[in-house]
């Protein structure tokens, strides 16, 4: 598995002209080599992978990773990869332009003198993009866990309840049933609250005829997962209801936009159109979806202006969303995972309004 | 508030011969600012500050950040950070050595050609260190809360069940009785697992006469509670029994020589000397504390070379350990005040075995 990952980086090497990579992106670092600590640096060259840690890490590396030689480093891990770097008699390496810390440029370029140091932006990120059969039964049991999560917590949500209880509730039950831990911070905003796209849990008490926001997510086997569902604990008026109508209604859209080829941004498109028939295009404050793997959020963007092009295997979420100030707000997410000819939706949750 | 932590700030910029600090870690700028959200920078000049972020957080932003001017930026952050350093005619400019992403470094560098870009570590931190009475008063009421956490998660730890279920309820109560959310991982580590001192809950199932490590902390506004107990079902044989002593004198140890004006390496030598007696040293393989505020980790470390003074009003951690492969662990936490003459203990929670 990491013999084929690290075929397809060293490919990506080769074009961009540098005889290496240094990895210090640690979900970069797990996915080339599979160490799940927290300590770790890795130099893939043409040739060779090598991994670098820590004495705390020595057993767990040696359980853990595979198709890399492993140096347990003494003292700083950076210094050991400079010495790698120096008896292999590299001249010419990139390293991670967006991941990489300044202190870790400023050391190597210090330490490196006589070779180029060549900033490289998302290599490891675009193989990740794509995921493996394999990595997608992971995700489809993440998501099918988070599903199960949600339809645990719901039989506990009642009037008078905090949001926060709630959600601790939610964290509570995913453990119980089997997940890591939650992928991201649980969200439950209700009322006046749920407008808030970024929400936090809070001490406001849940009511009835409100709407209520949960997404929710949860990590399995290394993998997250990602779900929004909106609810209610009694019935709504009739603003709420066709707020949800169109927010489904875009959300429906926009998957069925979904294929390998088509850009990014048409699948974004696809959800504001919707939203513009019904007059909800303004209160659409964020894009329409991401990739969802080893990160919670991940290649590719569903924004606006995304050229990128979709394609099979990528695992994304699609979640319109509409907030309506001082009224409440709809999101409704899915994770969905891009095909040939369109995508397969993982998310098992049914999807219209529940009223508890 | 912040006006004298920005005070003293402009203090160490004067010293370092900067016309101002650019300021990318969120922790520095909600610690300056008051600003809590995920998307910011701060420009900090001798003369005043600026604030930016984007437009998801105007609103936040306007109730939150005191004493800086707050920018909404339409587009880039650091365009519109670069737009004001321009306007100012800034000529020579600290940017986080150790905070700061190459990409922001980068970014800076190509936008800001007549300005000089100079990286400070730990200029920010260095402040965070020593605690306002106001901050230890959060800090007190976080390690009480985290202790009352403790004793009620105690109740429901039973042979049977698993080091994750454990956990999870742990954390579950946390929310529970008021915690804003875990400030880390919490750990549960049983029988020989206890011997692994990152160990994160497993499946397995709790057993008599098995030592068990219990390292938790709640954040509460914003601040962080750290505490380690070592906790067994049923009686322990003698061994661990010895260990156990043998750990908590070194514990006792190290915070007798707590005192403002003591090195930092001083207090951790305290920590092994006392293992040492008991044949212990080589099993105690990390540092005996660290600072705790706005961050779980922050400065100063209590490690075997650090040589920084203790001084009034830093917050650490005691916490040294025994760890023996295929045996098991012991390690005892606390958290502390530095004071003028000592320290004060912030942790509630009594350290004699429990036995449940």
């Amino acid at each position: 598995m990491n013999g084929e990952r690290l075929g397809r980086l060293r490919d990506l090497l080769v074009e961009a002209r540098v005889e290496g990579l240094i990895v210090s992106a640690l979900p970069n670092i797990r996915y080339l080599t599979g160490f799940t600590g927290s300590n770790a640096l890795a130099l893939v060259t043409r040739d060779d992978t090598v991994f670098f840690t820590d004495g705390r890490y020595k057993v767990q590396a040696s359980l853990e990773v595979r198709g890399a030689k492993v140096i347990v480093a003494k003292a700083s891990l950076v210094r050991a990869l400079m010495g790698s770097v120096k008896r292999r008699g590299l001249r010419r390496l990139a390293f991670e332009r967006r991941r990489a810390s300044f202190e870790l440029y400023d050391t190597l370029r210090r330490g490196l003198k006589g070779c180029r140091l060549q900033p490289l932006a998302g290599a490891v990120e675009k193989l990740r993009a794509v995921k493996s059969a394999a990595e997608i039964a992971i995700i489809r049991r993440a998501a099918e866990l988070n599903s199960k999560v949600f339809e645990t917590s719901l039989r506990e949500i009642r009037p008078g309840r905090a949001e926060a209880e709630v959600a601790a509730r939610i964290e509570y039950n995913m453990r119980k049933l089997g997940a890591e831990k939650p992928a991201f911070e649980t969200i439950v905003a209700s009322g006046a609250r749920s407008a808030l796209p970024h929400a936090r849990p809070t001490h406001k008490l849940l009511t009835e005829k409100e709407l209520i926001i949960i997404d929710q997510g949860v990590i399995l086997d290394g993998y997250s997962s990602d779900m929004t569902r909106t609810v209610a604990v009694g019935d709504l008026g009739r603003r709420a209801k066709r707020v949800y109508q169109a927010v489904l209604e875009a959300q429906l859209a926009a998957i069925a936009a979904v294929r390998a080829g088509v850009k990014a941004r048409d699948v974004d498109r696809q959800a504001r159109i919707t939203l513009e028939k019904h007059g909800l295009e303004e209160t659409f404050v964020h894009s329409t979806g991401h990739g969802v793997g080893l990160e919670i959020h991940e290649a590719p963007r569903l924004g606006r202006s995304e050229k990128v092009r979709l394609e099979a295997g990528m695992v994304i979420t699609i979640e319109p969303g509409a907030y309506l100030g001082g009224f409440g707000g709809v999101r409704i997410e899915d994770m969905v995972v891009v095909t040939e000819r369109g995508c397969e939706v993982l998310t098992p949750t049914p999807k219209d309004l529940r009223v508890l």
